[in-house]
Formats: structure tokens, sequence, C-alpha cells
């Protein structure tokens, strides 16, 4: 079990991976204090029966007071108002971080909102789960996940470094990644899976023939629909805070699907072609699991000044770097 | 265990859905007799191994010289090729179907090439497999699945009922669908998500950044991209028989998805709306299933009079059907 440098973390947003945290830094030997805050009193009953943090409070002044770690694990666009509300009540040394899908727009916030002598160290623990949790929050789901790393350029190099610690003691992979370059990524693997099956739901329930068409779907369908099973809430802000990726791979979606309707109504053989490469580029992709982790952290990267902020160029960090050194 | 009419069975196409049907049927008591046939020696070998028929052969005569039932399970669009290949091996007394996605093209082959007196009854097991099976064949997939059946006008409704029996006795219930209506239901909620899912992994693979985004693809990718395991062969085969109406879901799709974007890029929150829909649409049909099982067959349906062929107009049959009862 690994220690980590942080002895009172507060976690701001209670819910599925704001709980799972907690969870998870509390195995640690020694554990760090923790104190959850959520604005909503369900969610805050809902941590205190899962025993995820030593304390939850409705008062997020009293969160965050004596906190040197603070955790921002709230839907994205109630971000920008959290840290408005926290500034002021930081310690001074306090690290920051958080949980969310989009990293763009909440590093502009933190160098907007938060004090300048704050370390803001963006997060992403691409872990969570598929589909809207009846399983409730779990110390297990970061296993082996990547938790993606994107440090303010002023930040502390010494803080990224607690922070990637706090991430290896969890069990998952941290993997350095520029704000722009996870927006781009995060819209292609995880953004666009979501829209396609919200919309496959919404296409298929309000055609004429759902009455019947309901009944005979099977596993198909229920494959096609799992991720539409996904927090409304937390999924719009993550649209809505990424418009111009997911923008850009909607309309390569709609490109693709034009050309398989086009091969389609003039029988056209190349469809088979498609097809052919769509699978085993999926058996390319499931061989490649687990073998192909994430590039190891060099401590030598953790300084602002290699990490080249800004940049929209593939291959920069992860594995492109690692092929570099 | 169920006792049925046929006392030998010719199955031509050993695959997953063939092999399956084979294994099903032995399970009866009396079991019937049962004759495999596959072009292809892989398959014919595999269908042995899996001991799932009596004897597997090459030869397409031999399998349904003898045969009173005889069931193609090929890729759809060789059903034209082997109809024209049995129409003169047939037994008089035969009975015929097949096991196909989509039903319009197959019940015109069928008027077209097989004798006039054969009683050809469409089926379609709504029971396969979402992946390619690593798994193999088993006599399992067809308990409690819905199996839709799409008799010829001029089929014999004895030997319909006979099909539906053999239906009922491997554990499915059979459903009772006009092909034209069956293309268009099954396009919505079957062929739409194999053909995104196939087109979500060819974009995905194509991005400027797939080599840092397949490290980071998790659970949500894995989950969007299943359907694309699917044999490429059977999906051509499907998509090239019945593009009009998958070429109308497609339509609709995209229209979906250009109102996703347009909402996302006007940052408007009735975003949030569609998606919590999507939801409310997911979790309503899984409380559904189970509860909503599709009509029971009350066999003076069994006429063909009484089956009204080529209606496009939903509710005709299953659940409208029993409402009118």
């Amino acid at each position: 079990v690994a220690k980590i440098a942080f002895q009172e973390v507060a976690i701001l947003g209670t819910g599925m991976i704001g709980s799972s945290l907690g969870l998870a830094l509390k195995q640690l030997s020694p554990p760090p204090r923790i104190i959850g805050y959520d604005i909503n009193s369900d969610s805050r009953r809902a941590a205190n029966s899962a025993k995820a943090m030593d304390r939850v409070t409705g008062n997020i002044g009293e969160a965050v007071r004596a906190a040197d770690l603070v955790i921002v694990s709230t839907p994205v666009r109630a971000i920008e108002i959290v840290f408005q509300e926290i500034a002021p009540l930081l310690r001074p040394d306090a690290t920051v971080t958080d949980t969310a899908s989009t990293k763009r727009q909440v590093l502009a916030w933190a160098r907007q909102h938060l004090p300048p002598g704050t370390s803001f160290v963006g997060g992403h623990p691409m872990s969570g789960p598929n589909t809207a949790g009846t399983s409730g929050p779990s110390a297990t789901i970061f296993n082996s996940a990547v938790y993606c790393v994107t440090p303010t350029p002023t930040a502390d190099s010494k803080r990224v470094e607690q922070i990637v610690k706090m991430i290896e003691a969890i069990g998952s992979v941290a993997y350095y990644v520029d704000p722009d370059e996870h927006d781009g990524l995060v819209a292609s693997i995880s953004h666009l899976p979501y829209v396609l099956s919200a919309t496959m739901m919404r296409v298929a329930a309000t055609d004429r023939g759902w009455r019947e068409a309901r009944t005979i779907a099977a596993g198909g369908f229920a494959v096609a629909t799992q991720l539409a099973e996904g927090d409304p809430r937390m999924w719009a802000d993550i649209c809505l805070t990424n418009p111009d990726q997911v923008g850009r791979q909607i309309d390569r979606m709609i490109e693709s699907l034009e050309e398989v309707k086009e091969a389609m109504q003039h029988g056209d053989e190349g469809l088979y072609d498609r097809l052919l490469e769509a699978q085993n580029q999926r058996f390319e992709w499931l061989a490649g699991r687990g073998n192909d982790e994430p590039a190891p952290i060099n401590t030598d990267d953790l300084k602002p000044a290699n990490l080249l902020f800004g940049s929209r160029l593939g291959g920069l960090f992860g594995r492109g770097d690692r092929d570099k050194r």
C-alpha cells in the first residue's frame, strides 16, 4: 500500500466518481482524512451510507478550509462556480485537481478563478461505469485504469508529482496529455460513442414501428443503447464543454454513414470490404489492450517547461513521447 | 420435451445458427435425423466437432433428398442459389424454411425458384450472438427468444403450424409478421445498431489521434464497437437485401445527429432534455422486456387468408392483433 503526501482531502461532489475516490483513498495506509461536500442532500446521504468519506457536509467552506488537496468531481459545468466559491477559502498551499471528462475549459476556469499560488492539476480517470450505477461506488474501478493528467503550466512540479503518486496509489496509470489533445482523443473514443447510443435510442423509440419493434428487440439493441443509460446532466455538460471536437467526430460519422448508404443502395460489394475492415480494427484493438500500456512516467517530464501546453499536435505526449526517449 | 412432425431435417449452412439449430433439434424426443450441408469444409469440420448434426456432407443433393424439412441458414444472398440448386432435388412434400435476417427478398426468391407445391415458411430467430462466436454453437440461444415467422401466401397452413410447433419445441416464441414490416422493424432495432458500431469503429481507427486514443479507450468504446465483431459477410448480405429500410434508418440517425450538433454548438440546454429522454426510453425499454412478450399464437391466424401479405402498416400482426381479439 502506497503512501501519499496529502493529509486532508476535500472531495467536492460525492457522486459515483467522487465517492469511489473516497473509498479508494480510505484504503491507503495511513489514509488521509476525507471530507465530502455535495450541494444535493440525496447525494450526501448516499455517500454517507456508502461510508465513502470520513465526513460529508453541505457547507463547501467547511470542506475545503483545512484541505491540502481538493478534488472537484461535480458535473463539468458546475466546476466554474465551485472554483469561484472555493478561491477565497482555500489554504494558500492547497493543490486542486478535478475528475471531469473535458479538460480545455476546466483549465481555462482554473487560470481565471483560482488564486495564482494554487497548483491546479487537471485529472480524468478513464474508469467511469458505462451505465447509470445500480452498482454504487467502488474503490476497484481505478485498478489498472488510465488516468489522464493535465497540469496548468504554472503548477508546482512537486505538486504534480504528488498527484501522480496519488493516482498510482489507487492503482491507476497516469497518462500525461495536453488538454486540447485530451479533448480531441476523448471526443473520438468516449463522447461520440455516448452520443451515438443516446441518439440511436431516440431514433428507435420515435419510429412508427416502435410498439412492435420494442417487443422483438434483442441483444444487439441492448448493446447499442447501453451507453444511453449515462447521466444526462454529466453528458450534456461534457458535450457543451467540447462542442468543436464532438462536432468534428459527428461530422466524420455522418460522412461515413453516407458512404455506407451509398454502397448499400448501389449493391456495391465495397460494403463488405468496409465491414471486414471494421471487424479487423475491432479485433486489433482488443488484442492490443493490456500490452499497450501508456508511457511510464519520467519525472523530468513533470517540469512545466517540458509540458508544451497548447499544442494540438498528436503524439507529443504519451506513447509518442516514449518513442523519443 | 415437445414432439415435432419432421423426421428428417436438412440444415443447409452449418454456421453458428445452423449448428445451434442442429443441437437444439437433437434434444427433442424423439429427435429427427439431422443432415448438415456446407459448401465450406472448415465449416463442415466445425459442425462435426460440435456434434451439431448426425451427418455433415458437402453434397447438397444428398442432404435434401430425403428431408421433409429443409432449413436454409446460409448468409442471405447465398439463399437464391441454394433455392435454385435444391428446387429439382426436393421431396414433393418438403417444407422449406430459412433463418435469414431479412425476409422480403427471401420470400421473393422462394416464389421465383421453389416448386409450386413446396411450402415455404420464412423464419428469423432473434437469438443470434452479438459478436463473432468464440463461444461456438449452443442449443440454449433459442430459449425464450422471439422467432419471426413469415409464411408465403401459398404455404399449406398445416405446414406453417408444424414450423411454429418446431419453434416452440426449441424454446422460442413464434411471432407472425408481414415480411415488409419485418424488414422495417429489424432495420431499426438490429441493422442500424450494427451499421453504427462498425462505422464507429472505422471512424475512430482512421482518426489522426488513433495511436494515442486506442491506448486510453476504455469500457464505453468497448461497448460501442462490440457489434462490429459480427461476420462481415452475413452483415453485408443483410444490408444489401434491405437497402431501403436500412437507408431510411441511417437518414433518421443523421438527422438526429445534426440536431445534437446544432444544440451543442449553440450551448442549448435542450440538449439535456434530449439526453434525459434517451435515458428514460432506455429504462422503459428494459423495464418492459419480459412482461412484453409477443402475442400468443392463435391457430386461426395460420390460414393464409388471415395473413394480409404485403401490408406495410404496422400493428396488423403481433401485439396489435392480440389487442383486437
